[in-house]
């Protein structure tokens, strides 16, 4: 019963949330949730993406942003930028941290970017050698890690494998993303341990979707076996894209709320994380995806 | 990383369930969701309560529900008795398990039932010599193990004194309820140790509501401190009455769907308990409160 006394929790809300969300909001009020993300205590947040906004409009507008939010010295803003237009965007846009984005799944890989694994991560290569070159940190997101939507089981040999190639292409952290959200407390254990044969705990990121309502057991498991950082996304923002009305990220209120009671330490306000996720979801229509924060607004 | 193979699971829906949901249901359709839990392969329903209807009208006809309900021969049929008037009419109406239920906090103990802890389980005494007499089991519930709504933190002391008291008065399980939901993964595992300490872990069932989003993590905690017994609600039936449209039971689909993940045995079928569910929060114009219901509808 030992896990880390401290958790760096990236909140991944304003951009991997907001991405999934059917509606659009304004510059304005991304600026509005990120300053209040900062606010809250956070000292990591995926404030944008620097892809083409025919593909993604829900980003459209992220130099924008990036230009009009007010940065705290501690916290880390970073932007997702697939390949180096894109990063050279993002640079202009004085943003210090990047992420790149690689599948577990051969099938998703295919469906989702329309190239194999390998195809994929040789893409990335010049993002890393110019972030390099720029002194910009570049975090690695690996998707269905527990489970792909096309093919089913994934190996953790093959997690483990992605993992070690974004690490081996410089990448400081890799990001393991649960993205349908059908792992279980075993199954994560088992992967965890399966990648840290590869990669140093110390660099792994547990990434959970709560789709099946597992994503604060598979957390709780991480922390058993040592990880330190999770991603999640104020008020649940990003809704399930493989299943209309389900959860997709776990709430970061929810997450914000276990490791408060297990004593660890992350630097968040809870208040004001739940005003936060609260502004946002009425905003954007939506039910607050925070069941934390539906039982303290009693909503 | 060690669990049980195999959990009882304990399905609350027809009772702690519906008792809390503001819409009453037809005696046809009460006796339908249990005849589909049994098909479901559950092999613990609790059905109804023998109480004054006039305190509880979701729980009127009881009796007619245990009369019309198809048996299976496997399968307990429990119900909840509060004073020695409703163990009666529950054997009348051929009942062969009950539950009685106290408190683990003096303050909710006044103000939900209106007397001490000691006076409750004075009052649970006929009962349980009755029960002795005729051969039926007595299950205990406590409630308020993981906070109390008006007194705030319970000492697990107090916890464990409660629950000898249930088990040395025949009790043969004493199910641990987080009523108000607000227990995470920790503190469960301290609170179970030093129950552990008065009662052997195999008399012990867990019984989390989800108001926090912490109830499966909570179940995880539980099962690796070797609990082998958890109580659930069919759909998540049963809000939170302490905080309007939050949750409160987690729902069974949820709790099997990570049981299943980890390999351990129920003999509850997913799709059965899915349907059911469905079918009875249809009927009672509610969101379905299972997340994997939602996930596998894709609702």
């Amino acid at each position: 019963m030992q896990f880390p006394q401290k958790v760096r929790l990236v909140e991944v809300g304003p951009r991997d949330g907001l991405q999934n969300e059917a509606q659009l909001i304004s510059i304005a009020d991304k600026v509005q949730l990120v300053n209040e993300l900062t606010r809250s205590g956070l000292r990591h947040i995926e404030v944008g993406s620097f892809v083409s906004p025919k593909w993604v409009p829900q980003m459209a507008g992220s130099s924008e942003v990036f230009a009009q939010i007010q940065r705290d010295q501690g916290v880390t803003y970073a932007a997702l930028t697939p390949n180096l237009r894109g990063f050279e965007d993002a640079l202009a846009a004085g943003v210090r941290e990047v992420a790149v984005f690689a599948a577990a799944s051969e099938a998703f890989s295919q469906r989702n970017i329309n190239c194999s694994i390998s195809e994929s991560l040789a893409r990335f290569a010049p993002v890393l050698e110019a972030a390099r070159l720029y002194g910009i940190k570049v975090r690695g997101y690996v998707s269905c890690v527990l489970g792909c939507p096309y093919q089913g089981q994934i190996a953790p040999e093959q997690v483990a494998s992605v993992s070690r190639e974004l690490v081996d292409m410089g990448c400081y952290e890799v990001s393991l993303g649960d993205t349908i959200g059908t792992g279980t407390p075993g199954a994560t254990r088992t992967l965890l341990n399966v990648v840290a044969g590869q990669i140093p705990r110390g660099k792994l990121a547990g990434h959970f979707h709560d789709t099946y309502g597992q994503a604060l057991a598979n957390i709780y498991a991480s922390l058993l076996e040592g990880i330190e950082v999770f991603d999640s996304s104020v008020a649940g923002l990003g809704g399930c894209p493989y299943a209309k009305g389900a959860s997709g990220n776990v709430a970061s209120e929810d997450v914000l709320y276990m490791l408060q009671g297990l004593g660890i330490e992350t630097g968040v306000d809870l208040d004001r994380l739940i005003s936060a996720g609260q502004r946002i979801s009425l905003l954007l229509g939506r039910p607050n995806g925070s069941r934390v924060a539906k039982a303290r607004l009693s909503l």
